[in-house]
């Protein structure tokens, strides 16, 4: 296999990401916290190791095979990773390497568990650090969602190939197309996002980090209290509106702008599935509360579909612990974590789309029980519904469930009690950030781990990104065989 | 739907279980206890009622439809299971109705989750009917499995079809002819072991009630204490290798006996791949004990194969409480609960054979996204294994997977704790019996919980041994439609 196009992919990112660690400084720097010296070193090295290993593998990208596209995919994430934890690992905060990665990992995953303690008192560097390592996060989930899937046959992510674009055939010049146009759509949500948080009485520099770990659903916040630390009724709904606004299709986005085609985010099965079952889950729990004479009115309604959202986008934002609200909501909570937002969105989990395809496959199946000479045709969103989306669909979560299985023990072995070990893995796998129990739970951290379980978690949340069978895959023989 | 011939076979079957209660009457009125009286009534209620209903669909029953053998199959294991707990309730053991009702629907789909304490000073007939009602039970799962799934098309049952017999047109012949040769075989399993329970010194009594319940593994004992309370050696052993014998296909053991294929036994994919998940989790398991210094050597072994056996194929003896063998063995127990044995065999959960379709699929799977140009034929023993067997095996994977959900979220609703509701919903749905926690766990027992509860349990469990989508298939409008 020819690994010079890959370096030198690998090596333009890893730069930009370099770059950007500047941001950090500077604002370090602003209010006169020596930790500028930290990210303007971190920087360095990063930018040069970048620009080393572009230049290193000649530079000029050919376009990529099958093989390549998936090794890149998962080495890109790996590297970043590595680099993104430089920050942590040499700022003051005297964070174990094993924290520094934990943390890194968690960010540009957008899963949002953390082991840092002490964010009201953390410098500004770190606090935009986290919130930006979220923010190319997920961007690089949608561009990777949405040109690089499909290609990879990867969940069934096919049936989205030719949903945005006409150039199926090359994966780097579609992928280019793709990327810049989410960039724009992605940046112009971050900005409104930012405005709104500011308009609603956060400070400017809370507003933007958080608009960043918002519209990724990544859940990182600048306050050990999260957005309950705000007591604001408004900047609570900007919340939960930004939240919803990056689990929904960034294709349908770009359909939207580009082509005029608004409509189809309406009538998009997808997102009326998601937004029904949002709306559903959100009354049952403000219910729950008020029958639990916890919260009243808005307040229940407020934090209900806030916790709702949260959980199921993946995010990882607390207003209230709902941990509290007794067993009920606990385990309803525990079930959604797999549930995750729409497919092509900074969201996390099993998603939607996934569901609705094994939904239909057993409508499919039920029928044929009963009407063994009919013939039925799936559909979905108007389209036919071809069997290999769903052999490939199957196949995802399958594997998904095997992973939360393996991880499970895993965990356990690291020593960690089973409702610890069972619900990390699930808040692990999907990428959306607390867990169940006192330790990991809404009100808890991941400080208090054994380094073990901090490593297993930290896999887990890699692999849970990549979507699993795009890890997978390097592991089996065939892949370098042929 | 000409509603006839089901009344008539529920008739017979019914008849023949009010028979059958005369058996404790017997135990009894041996002793002494005045009890008989109610095991008379009860089998003069049930004899008389089922003997009616068959008289009043006029008695020969024709061919069924697939309609018909759907309702049939529901119908039959309901009426079973309320009349299977008369007894129970005119009982002078102040049972509820409820309570009776939970012990007859655990009994007779071989769950072996009990509302009873106080066994060992409980009157023999009681103990008699118990072990019965799993006989029974486990006799009608392996009849089911093998002779109504496959022409049902339910969970890929139809792989098994032209298996054992070439009369796969009729459901009727093809059922009748089965039964007795499963039950030939079924009864020489349970004499077999019930010898060898007296042999190893086990009371005669105990040794036949055990049988009965070892072989369905089933899972009901005669004391509170389980198998632990005979402290003997000897006794475990035969305890694991009945409850493994009871978890093979049994329609294997039908070709070794009558066309002496003794080698399908042994090379079949299913019963490998169970055997050697036995015993490499059974070899783990000791060590654990070893290295928490809780047992050692031999005893650290016998109870790992025990307690991995008893949970894997959904029997629920204890001989220790593994829930003390740390977190890892908790989730690994856990995670047990939901496989099962093989298919076509007394035992319960999603069953090897399902997993073996879903890791081929997944091969497949990831065959083709690497050599999209490349053919590759599945094969399951030898046997090209067609797409239709996996669709089926994955929508009832699924479907295990929605009814888990939602029952876990019902039982929570219904009060209990998220440890509780989770493991009940997986034990009730799989069969096994002993959930996690101090309430459900192999040292606890049913009857504390809330009557709501009980009943949400006792639904989970018949639908879990009825294989769900025979239950679901009747709540489709089109099913009353055409």
């Amino acid at each position: 296999m020819e690994i010079r196009p890959i370096f030198s992919l690998i090596g333009v990112v890893t730069a930009t990401l370099g770059i950007a660690m500047l941001l950090p400084a500077i604002a370090d720097a602003i209010v006169g916290h020596d930790d500028w010296r930290v990210f303007v070193t971190s920087s360095l090295v990063t930018t040069l190791s970048g620009a080393g290993l572009w230049a290193s593998a000649s530079g000029r990208a050919q376009n990529l095979n099958l093989r390549q596209a998936f090794l890149l995919t998962t080495m890109i994430w790996v590297v970043l990773t590595l680099f993104g934890s430089l920050p942590f690992y040499w700022s003051n905060l005297g964070m174990s390497f094993t924290d520094a990665l934990f943390e890194s990992v968690s960010g540009i995953t957008t899963t949002g568990a953390t082991v840092m303690t002490g964010l009201d008192q953390s410098p500004p560097g770190i606090l935009l650090w986290r919130g930006l390592l979220q923010w190319f996060g997920g961007l690089g989930i949608v561009v990777m969602a949405i040109a690089v899937l499909p290609m990879l046959q990867v969940g069934g992510m096919q049936m989205f190939r030719a949903e945005a674009f006409e150039t199926p055939d090359k994966i780097l010049p579609r992928a280019a197309q793709i990327a810049s146009g989410m960039t724009t759509i992605y940046c112009v949500l971050t900005i409104a996002c930012a405005a709104a948080y500011w308009v609603s009485g956060m400070g400017l520099f809370d507003a933007v980090v958080h608009s960043m770990t918002t519209v990724a659903t990544g859940g990182f916040s600048t306050r050990d209290g999260s957005i309950e630390s705000y007591h604001s009724v408004a900047i609570d709904y900007v919340s939960v509106t930004f939240m919803i606004l990056g689990a929904l299709p960034f294709a349908l986005y770009l359909a939207a702008v580009q082509n005029g085609q608004w409509k189809r985010l309406w009538y998009d099965s997808q997102v009326r599935v998601f937004l029904f079952l949002l709306l559903s889950v959100s009354l049952i729990m403000a219910l729950v509360q008020v029958r639990n004479d916890a919260f009243h009115g808005e307040e229940a309604f407020r934090h209900a579909i806030f916790s709702v959202t949260s959980v199921i986008t993946g995010t990882g934002y607390a207003t209230t612990d709902y941990g509290a609200w007794g067993p009920f909501a606990v385990t309803t909570f525990f079930m959604l974590t797999f549930i995750g937002g729409c497919t092509g969105s900074t969201s996390c989990g099993i998603k939607v789309f996934r569901f609705q395809v094994l939904a239909r496959d057993l409508t499919q199946h039920v029928r044929q029980i009963l009407f063994p000479n009919m013939v039925y045709v799936k559909r979905y969103n108007n389209r036919p519904l071809p069997d290999s989306i769903s052999s490939s669909v199957q196949s995802f979560v399958f594997l998904y469930f095997v992973s939360f299985v393996v991880l499970s023990i895993a965990l356990s072995l690291s020593g960690l009690d089973p409702v610890t070990s069972i619900s990390g893995a699930a808040t692990a796998i999907s990428n959306v950030g607390p867990g169940l129990g006192e330790i990991i739970g809404p009100s808890g951290n991941f400080s208090s781990l054994p380094d073990v379980s901090k490593w297993l978690l930290s896999a887990g949340m890699l692999v849970g990104r990549l979507e699993i069978l795009i890890v997978l895959v390097l592991f089996t023989p065939r892949f370098w065989r042929g």
